[in-house]
């Protein structure tokens, strides 16, 4: 089947955005949602109210390198025309880096595959030009790398993560996922924490780098966090790190392809 | 002299600024210029206003990696005291790098020998982290480096550089400069220009940058800028670049030390 047929047109638009800048992704009263400015612009190109979907939520303060989301509309002119239109008027903080025509089938939440994050941590004094990105943490000594990664081991692979999310009273959902990567990197006095699983649960990221600092400072250890784990439950012991050091990567769809390339005809 | 047993002891502090969060550097009604605000807490801290004297002003926009500031303020405990107690409550986009006695002859103002800022301008479509530190130039043809370097030779030197910068009416201010550096660096997308006098008009940077990039795109020629330059006159052909690109990198004082460095005893 090829896109181009479609009586409604599907559109996968990958896109970036300083979170800073942003009440969070999803829709809000107010409209200072990343949703709300994009189907604003969107719905006064289509002359109409268009809604658009996402691969899943960001919190207020966390940012997207490329955050995916797809919508409909009939559209009859080159792609990258419909690009130039949404661009048009819309805030600094927010860019559309690929606006592509996708099959019907496609969805951006649910065929996602996976995603990958990456969490940014400043040892030290952040100038003002990173502090809007990463999590500034001044202590006296360095953290622990050697337990990081140890710690980080322990928790990746297939596992309950409900002990590392904010479960927001849904006893019902499967907490289980497959955590593909748990890497951290230290150069100088930048932390970076690269996570990337078949899915995530609610401050799932967040949760796992809190308890990883936790980890690098003595406050924990790799034996408690997996602990942690296998009781299911979360503990107050588990701290959730601040949403400006976190960026959504990447989003996996079918295919190999990235949430840099469009997926393939399914 | 020490500076020590001063009676009235003067400070010179070293700060760095995002300039996007702030209405410049000068005091303003309303209160959100840089220098209102570090004031508001250094009078807060001193328990009686306190004025503070900066190394020149930066507009709206502007960002500063090292600008410089001085006050005088009786202080019996540890320079890195003092330092603790004016962070406090500062906004994330101020920070303060230093904060050291000097003599009472240094005058941030007044006692500075040079500045060196640099303009940054991104080739293209620049992401939402890049976006307020950069000007960006979408344009299907790139600038021709070669041209612009030519340009910048003639600038270069003791000249009057009235037709460099807004006038502002002051008709009897001197506008001669000497422009040690006017360097242009390109690396991939990213061209930076860097720029260093003895001293600068208002809106100077911003008026070299805004002519070497018309050069580049071939709106006006390396023979105009001289014939500009010589006129003494600022012509509507000498465009004003846009003031998120421009960081004042490095103020100069007196003995070989530079903005990141105390001025040595006078």
């Amino acid at each position: 089947m090829r896109a181009e047929l479609s009586p409604s047109l599907r559109w996968k638009v990958i896109c970036a955005y300083d979170g800073t800048s942003f009440a969070g992704w999803q829709s809000q009263v107010g409209g200072r949602s990343i949703q709300d400015v994009i189907e604003a612009r969107l719905s006064e190109v289509a002359g109409g109210l268009v809604r658009i979907h996402g691969s899943g939520r960001t919190d207020a303060g966390v940012h997207a390198l490329a955050q995916v989301f797809h919508f409909d509309l009939p559209w009859k002119h080159a792609p990258e025309r419909l690009r130039a239109a949404l661009r048009v008027n819309l805030p600094a903080g927010l860019q559309l880096k690929s606006v592509r025509p996708v099959p019907a089938t496609f969805h951006a939440r649910f065929s996602a595959t996976g995603k990958r994050y990456s969490y940014r941590i400043y040892l030290g004094d952040a100038d003002p030009f990173l502090r809007p990105f990463v999590w500034s943490i001044e202590r006296p000594t360095a953290p622990r790398i050697d337990a990081m990664i140890a710690a980080a081991e322990r928790l990746r692979g297939r596992h309950d993560f409900a002990a590392f999310s904010a479960n927001n009273g849904a006893a019902n959902q499967d907490t289980v996922r497959t955590l593909r990567r748990l890497e951290i990197r230290k150069k100088g006095r930048h932390l970076t924490i690269i996570a990337e699983a078949d899915g995530f649960l609610y401050k799932m990221v967040r949760s796992l780098v809190g308890a990883l600092v936790s980890v690098g400072w003595g406050k924990l250890t790799a034996a408690q966090l997996s602990q942690f784990l296998a009781s299911g439950v979360r503990t107050a012991a588990v701290e959730t790190a601040p949403p400006q050091g976190l960026f959504l990567e990447k989003v996996f769809y079918q295919g190999g392809a990235t949430g840099t390339a469009p997926v393939q005809d399914e």
